[in-house]
């Protein structure tokens, strides 16, 4: 057995109470072996002055969007999709997938991300990215059936199922996956109940798109007389396995729903902002018992995947939404960050005690804005940044050291990202 | 003449388009001597990788709130005044607000924010601060008179006229100041027709919160049939010298009447979401013409004085308030961040030509978050972090190089202020 012990500093522990304390890590297992005044480590990661807490899951991604951030901004979301986002996706090469997905690891591991979920395609490219980078992920093919003729639309529901079966598991057990139908309106109803079938036989779970804006609930609304998550638990995707993003546009009725089904919702808050979809109603959905987790969304509309972003965003616009300043405190943002988000996932990560997954960031709380600390939990919620992880570490290995990554090469990806994205731009024009 | 020539950048024009240009700094006179081209320089500031634009403008601070950052969170506002923030600042000495008011520079700098307006209390020790790090600063008294006696009142609004008149020009110009009443509901309308005739005698501007929350419009409206501003306007607050902070209840009226008089409005996004005040109608009063600057407010209510949030944040939170991804694009952001900042506060900065003040943030566009760069100014609003400001200037002045500071002892102010801070906390309780 290879130790490490992360020594030195204190520990955000599963109470978001905070105290001095070290962690001993199994690299082997890839679990927290203790926590408090543990034994000596093989190798030894520095934390004085650091707070040592739960590496942050990202829970509604598209990562290779990366290539596109900046790319068009500042329009309405319909015109933005289809003038400038679709025509730039249907130009990105596997090759492209896999240089968007490299950027993001190398993001999310700058900013303590040790998860994250992923809709989109070439997902065996964005697989062999996060087998390389070291973090975990549930992975799946993104299905879109509107458009397409009967042909076309099983083969995208199929593929979406054989890649959840064929990479459940791999990077030795770091990835996951899950049947990905885009959301209610753009996968057909036939479609949903077959392949939630299907998925449920090979038991993957199912993540989709839902009540993103009201474009988007109100037809539900009018042709079925049901509420969109209704609809989704008619069709058997609302399970404690699945999770949805967004839910926006989500009413009393859906929130005892998905609490009684125990399924997640992701709250994206920055992608809601920036495409004026609204506000959610996340302290409702916490007081009626639903597991919230946090999610960027894709590059192109937040601009960037550094989730303590997020962590900021909800805390703040969830009082907005409640028009309470009480509502979504500091601790429901970083609980929703960490243990919400792996709950979401499947992983049983997002809490630092024995027995869990060692997936860690350590904060540096040096800084002159993170100066003078009252209280830890608000910092990380109001103040602290990604630019502030000093190190993070997934599975117990180390994957970034005193801000220098250990497993990716940040100035070839970086690089080549530049140049993937250029030509990227240059086709779609 | 010594000058300073930042090179081999890129440059965010005053039309906000970019180009490969330097800059060419006279140091002495603090001024932009030529843009492009230029002459070499008796120093040299390194611009590889990074665009050079406009310092930063905070349009509206409580600088030596810092001390309070963390101290209270998630509580509404009456609350979190009455029994959080106002016991503590009762405990504040001038050691505290000097101590409170460096970290607040520090922060600043290393930020990119090169200028800022506060008002608080204990002045001449902020206005030390500032000389000494270099920034240029709009300084006032804030003066609250609901709850005094006349005597009191009267020496409240005295002080506030004095320092004003004092302090006007002191750090070679780099510190100009107002008569800062706290706002039309905690200043008796007898002294603001009083003193604001005063602060028009000593050629000061006014500056005050207005219209932040419901609570404070309504009673206005109904006691004297008019809108706040209107109301203001009758006080002779509302000229073009003039800045109000926050704005979030404003209507149509109150717009066309702002744009008329060329006064200026404050922004405080984060502000106004985490204490759950509203969502400003930026969208719709720069529409009417009104210059709109953006400002963090205190730390207490932020929680951090990085304006590059309040520039996402404004982009962000104006969309959602239009229900319209147009709205407030990222060059409006980036508009209200340096021109509408600095003509809200009436200096000759905000932007990047010969004549204007050297003013200026070196960004490192060389970051991962910041990879590809499809369009610079998306980036400034969308994710780059003051985290990503490199080099510093103000009044052609070095303040920060490579992420040094260079006037301030950022190790000593963190340490002193940490301590300072814990001794308030202590004394609160």
């Amino acid at each position: 057995m290879t130790t490490l012990r992360i020594a030195g500093g204190r520990v955000l522990h599963p109470d978001l109470s905070v105290s001095e304390a070290d962690v001993l890590v199994d690299q082997d297992s890839g679990e927290i072996l203790d926590v408090g005044d543990v034994a000596e480590g093989d190798e030894r990661l520095d934390a004085e002055e650091s707070l040592v807490m739960p590496g942050l899951v990202n829970a509604h991604c598209h990562a290779a969007m990366t290539l596109l951030r900046g790319y068009a901004d500042d329009k309405p979301l319909d015109a933005w999709l289809q003038e400038d986002i679709w025509p730039a996706e249907g130009e990105l090469t596997e090759g492209d997938v896999r240089a968007g997905a490299e950027l993001a690891l190398v993001e999310m591991i700058r900013s303590g991300t040790t998860a994250f979920a992923d809709m989109y395609f070439h997902v065996p490219e964005i697989a062999e990215a996060v087998e390389a980078a070291g973090v975990r992920a549930r992975l799946g093919h993104g299905v879109v059936t509107v458009g397409k003729d009967e042909g076309e639309a099983y083969r995208d529901n199929d593929e979406s199922i054989e890649i959840a079966r064929e990479l459940d598991g791999a990077a030795g057990g770091r990835i996951k996956t899950a049947y990905m139908p885009h959301s209610l309106t753009t996968v057909g109803e036939e479609y949903l109940r077959e392949f939630v079938g299907k998925a449920r036989e090979h038991d993957v779970p199912v993540h989709f798109h839902a009540n993103e804006t009201t474009d988007e609930v109100e037809p539900i609304v009018s042709e079925r007389g049901e509420r969109p998550l209704e609809y989704a638990d008619d069709l058997g995707m609302v399970t404690e396995a699945d999770f949805l993003a967004h839910g926006v546009h989500t009413d009393e009725t859906e929130h005892e729903l998905l609490a009684e089904r125990g399924a997640s919702v992701v709250h994206c808050p920055a992608s809601n902002m920036k495409l004026a979809s609204g506000m959610a109603p996340v302290q409702e959905m916490r007081e009626a018992g639903v597991n919230v987790a946090l999610g960027t969304d894709g590059a192109a509309s937040n601009n960037d995947l550094d989730l303590f972003d997020e962590l900021r965003d909800a805390a703040m616009l969830g009082k907005l939404a409640a028009a309470d300043a009480a509502a979504v405190p500091a601790e429901a943002a970083v609980e929703m960050a960490t243990a919400g988000g792996a709950r979401a996932l499947g992983f049983d990560s997002g809490r630092i005690e024995a027995g869990a997954n060692a997936d860690l960031a350590v904060v540096d709380f040096s800084a002159p804005h993170l100066t003078p600390v009252h209280d830890y939990v608000s910092h990380l919620a109001y103040a602290a940044t990604g630019g502030d992880v000093r190190h993070t570490v997934c599975d117990g290995e180390v994957l970034m050291r005193d801000r220098e990554l250990q497993t990716l090469d940040e100035a070839a990806i970086r690089e080549h990202a530049e140049s993937r994205a250029a030509a990227v731009a240059e086709r779609a024009e």
